[in-house]
């Protein structure tokens, strides 16, 4: 399950250290995590990391399964966390450490910024290839963080992108070393803490005005 | 006009051997086209090309100027077959043997992905030059493929890029020797065959869901 | 105070020589000799540059800070200038000679294409530094013209870029010798000056109209 530690004015969300799916549990967790971090004073920045090969798979297709009947509560509760990681009042960076997979890509995407590790692990949108297709919001996302040719590449093939791919793309900012990413991350995120506050949300969400309503079914 | 072929799951559609420009019997023959990829089952691409040095040079001016009552009928007449390739459930590469202008220069942006011949040839968006405004759905469907630099540039200037360049530029996907540009098309398109079907529709319709609106007047 | 000169088919709006930030007068100015640029006849072309280590710091703050209940009038002044410049029926080039913060780095944007000095001088939006948000208008202005991934940084950590950096991150077109900054917008600009007219400015009109009517409060 997710938690949330904090390192000076760094906090670091840990999604997991298995394939961190979207459970409504792990939902709560995060939320709650976003909780905290609004809540604290002064300059702050949050980097999102996992443990393990995984940063997250995305959607949890077996509870899917299993509560079929509850899909659009889930759905709209995935949109919101992922608006609001998207406006966040807080300089995000996400540090991925592996495979950062459809509903995991989109949470990469929604931070400011990206680490990923260089040498092993794919940024990938599958779901041309599960044949799911993306929500009006969940596309809006994908479209206001990357220029048109990668994210048309990326939701209409599937490509998977390894590190150097995936910043050539301009999908992630940096691909560094396995025992890099969080550091790189976290040193990123340090910069940035002093500019936390309202005036970054407003920025945000005037910026991501569209997609922040397609997301909230708006 | 134009011809239809089919090798293996890959659909070839050679827009003809003249300037190939938009005549309402050329109009009418590339929308039966699409009508028989359309109606093929299982696994299928298409590959659009021409033969000479021409992809094609976009409205057909002459025809347009003896027959200009007609003009409102014939816009929608393109624009439509604009956004049905630019949604078509199919993947879709261009093949760009030489000149790609104006409307023709759409056209191939309504596709996936372009390949483009490397040492002659160019892609370019002349209405600058020639006093001819783009509707609002064209400058939507141009927008929406290129980044704004090279968008702004291509739109206000009437810039010519050869290949190279327009690879550069991220006009096009792939530059590459004359006698090669059939065959890389042919071949991404075999490999994104799996990918046709609904979900793929559905991904692009969302995707360029302002763009189609305002291609199709609505 | 504001000065234009014509060169042939190329005026030049110089800003001045102090910090050319936005005083009414100043605006008045500007506005005045973009006037004078529209009703000239023939082929056309404006640079806009600026004297000594800035080209604009943008708002003024110290003007605001005395003239606090004039702020709504103030702002659409601005916000109409700016959509003015970016719709303008003449091709336009910003020659960059020093800083150009703020909304006078939106200024910079507003024109069609940017050249600015390799060595010193910064392009910076520091909104989210000193807690003023971009409006609406404002943010939909800088994102139509950069790439989202640029948009973002830009925007949301009010990084100062080079000219070698802003030219890497497509903030500008060139980025060249101190005194070959003018000579080169004022070659470009030369170069363009025949496409000046009234399809040039519908062709820009529907390529920003999102933008120019946030911009223009509508």
């Amino acid at each position: 399950m997710p938690t949330l530690d904090r390192h000076d004015d760094v906090f670091v969300l840990n999604l997991g250290d298995t394939e961190n799916r979207f459970h409504p549990d792990w939902l709560d967790a995060v939320g709650r995590a976003l909780d905290q971090v609004e809540q604290a004073d002064g300059p702050k920045a949050l980097v999102t990391t996992a443990t393990g090969k995984f940063f997250s798979n995305g959607l949890d297709l077996d509870w899917l399964g299993a509560n079929g009947d509850r899909l659009p509560g889930y759905a709209a509760t995935v949109q919101n966390l992922l608006a609001r990681f998207l406006a966040l009042a807080v300089p995000t960076v996400a540090a991925l450490p592996g495979h950062t997979f459809a509903a995991g890509a989109m949470l990469a995407l929604a931070h400011d910024f990206r680490v990923m590790r260089a040498d092993r692990g794919f940024w990938c949108l599958p779901e041309v290839n599960i044949g799911i297709p993306f929500t009006p919001g969940m596309s809006a996302l994908i479209q206001s963080r990357l220029t048109p040719q990668v994210a048309h590449e990326a939701m209409t093939t599937g490509r998977r992108y390894g590190g150097a791919e995936a910043l050539r793309a301009g999908i992630v900012d940096h691909a560094v070393a396995e025992d890099a990413v969080d550091a790189t991350a976290t040193r990123i995120a340090a910069t940035l803490a002093p500019n936390a506050g309202q005036t970054l949300g407003t920025i945000k969400s005037r910026m991501y005005a569209p997609v922040l309503a397609a997301l909230r079914g708006k």
